[in-house]
């Protein structure tokens, strides 16, 4: 397989193309592995100067890095308005993203780093998933609970169990099998893509101070402790539930590679108080490498020349490690 | 007033009694306000091998605080073997408590440091409140939705809104009032503690992304924003609903002052990555000053003089604050 990103562009009115173009400009510096973009070319010229080439095959892009911006090019986005997202646009968004989950499935990339899409324009054009995250594990065959949604920065990786719900849903939505599930794609996805085997999991719980011995809700002994119980069993390493709030100071995290959590806030809070410019989003359990910046559209900057591509960036290398340790995992 | 803290030790099995002990050998170089400490004077001997003097009055404390640390006595708490919590020790800790609120409210002390308690071993001897904040603040004549528990760095502080409930209690116990009754006590606390007036409050959202325009959850419409609308009205300066995620990084928090949490983890989570070793829980609403180490009585290490200072001697420097910013904010 040839050490090629693909890179879609996500909504051409949000950041997601000025960050391509920056880390495109960062590529000697940083040491990135060569990448194309999937999307709108015109997306690109608008809001970024440097040199972009058309390239008709993905063949083409590792030639084309040296000196320009290879752009896959999709259908066409109509008008780009940086900011102003329109249907056009999300239409383009999301053949961005399936042609770059394609081609990283058929091997032809060695991965799939995405843009930041806009969830609300894609419903209107008929996306049906909570996030680009569940899109692909559909497309490439994988059930839901079966993938992890992976935050990770320099001091801390987090894995949040439920995710795009809201907060009075979480209860109801927990269950053994979901924890179980997600651990498991944790624990494998750390060996497989980090190559950290066997990886140290942290379980949080749910309620504060982890139900203080079920003072305070009961999720920690009814779900979260069985859970542990059968993953210890099957010999991963695992502790918890450990009270959320002191999981996070540099003493705790040294005690664990991954935290699993059980709702987004906390997974994303600590994640995005301690790594708000560099933490990046990979999916744990698929067949292919996915990575993405954890940031959104950010239509209200988009087209000013102020996003950081430090996310996108980040997001870049690791898609590249995570690609090696894999030869090495697989063998 | 005279310029006096009461420090009431906590659990004599817990870490309290060590912790004011070392506070205590610090007091030169730390600078800190002269202090006396209520509890049983055994509790402070069995792990702490500075000069103890026992104090019939208050009033002896100034002159013997430059050498040895002034010690009220309580009721006697049995033999104390640290980090094996008993009844008579909760009996102690209820009744040090008490009289250090008794204390402050009687104006004999500038205010109340309170020593870490255990809440479990404590309901075994009466006690029927969820922690020291509500138990103060009934002792003192204020409502309990009228105090705000206020957690506090040198680069943040939080208050949650729910406090010692369940995660699936939470949305039940969100309401316009309590939002609004918290913001106004944490906000008069900091014109009045801090001397922040005004201050820019800042109200996370429940929900991912704060429901992301109601797609995850309906409680920023219906309860938040109407909160937030009456406290604008009021002439506060609020920002929110705001996604809890993006909150907490260095850019985010220049934005605010104080940080109104929904519920519990939402608030200790940030405030304990980025402050673990040196946050202070202080009440606000109270006609008192009344401030604690942002940690629990950690019964494993008790006794092996691993406990860490830093954070009462910040809540101890914090009090003593608080009571200069009153002297001016009350004229």
């Amino acid at each position: 397989m040839t050490r090629l990103l693909g890179i879609s562009s996500g909504d051409p009115a949000g950041i997601g193309p000025e960050i391509i173009g920056k880390s495109w400009d960062a590529r000697a510096i940083e040491g990135l592995t060569p990448f194309f973009a999937v999307g709108d070319p015109r997306a690109f010229e608008a809001v970024w100067s440097g040199p972009i080439r058309v390239i008709a095959d993905p063949g083409e892009a590792h030639e084309t890095f040296e000196t320009a911006l290879p752009v896959l090019p999709v259908i066409d986005s109509g008008t780009v308005v940086p900011g102003e997202p329109d249907l056009d646009g999300a239409r383009c968004a999301l053949q961005a993203l399936e042609m770059g989950v394609g081609l990283a499935r058929a091997g032809t990339t060695c991965g799939i780093v995405t843009g930041p899409i806009s969830k609300i324009q894609l419903q209107k054009v008929g996306f049906h998933f909570p996030g680009q995250t569940e899109f692909i594990a559909e497309a490439c065959g994988v059930g839901r609970q079966n993938v992890a949604m992976l935050l990770a920065g320099p001091d801390l990786r987090v894995v949040p169990i439920t995710v795009h719900i809201g907060l009075a849903e979480v209860p109801a939505a927990l269950s053994v099998d979901l924890i179980v599930n997600r651990a498991r794609a944790a624990a494998k996805g750390m060996a497989r893509n980090f190559g950290i085997d066997p990886p140290r999991l942290a379980i949080a719980g749910l309620n504060p101070h982890a139900g203080e011995q079920g003072s305070m809700g009961s999720e920690e002994a009814d779900i979260i402790q069985p859970a542990i119980d059968i993953l210890r069993a099957e010999g991963f390493l695992v502790s918890g539930p450990l009270p959320a709030d002191t999981m996070f100071h540099a003493a705790a995290r040294a005690r664990y590679d991954v935290a699993l959590c059980q709702y987004h806030d906390q997974a994303l809070i600590p994640i995005k108080a301690l790594h708000f410019d560099d933490a990046v989003n990979m999916t744990l359990g698929l067949p292919i490498v996915r990575t993405s910046p954890d940031h959104g559209t950010a239509f209200d900057i988009a087209g000013k020349g102020l996003a950081s591509p430090r996310s996108m960036i980040a997001a870049i290398r690791m898609a590249a490690h995570a690609f090696d340790h894999r030869q090495t995992y697989d063998g």
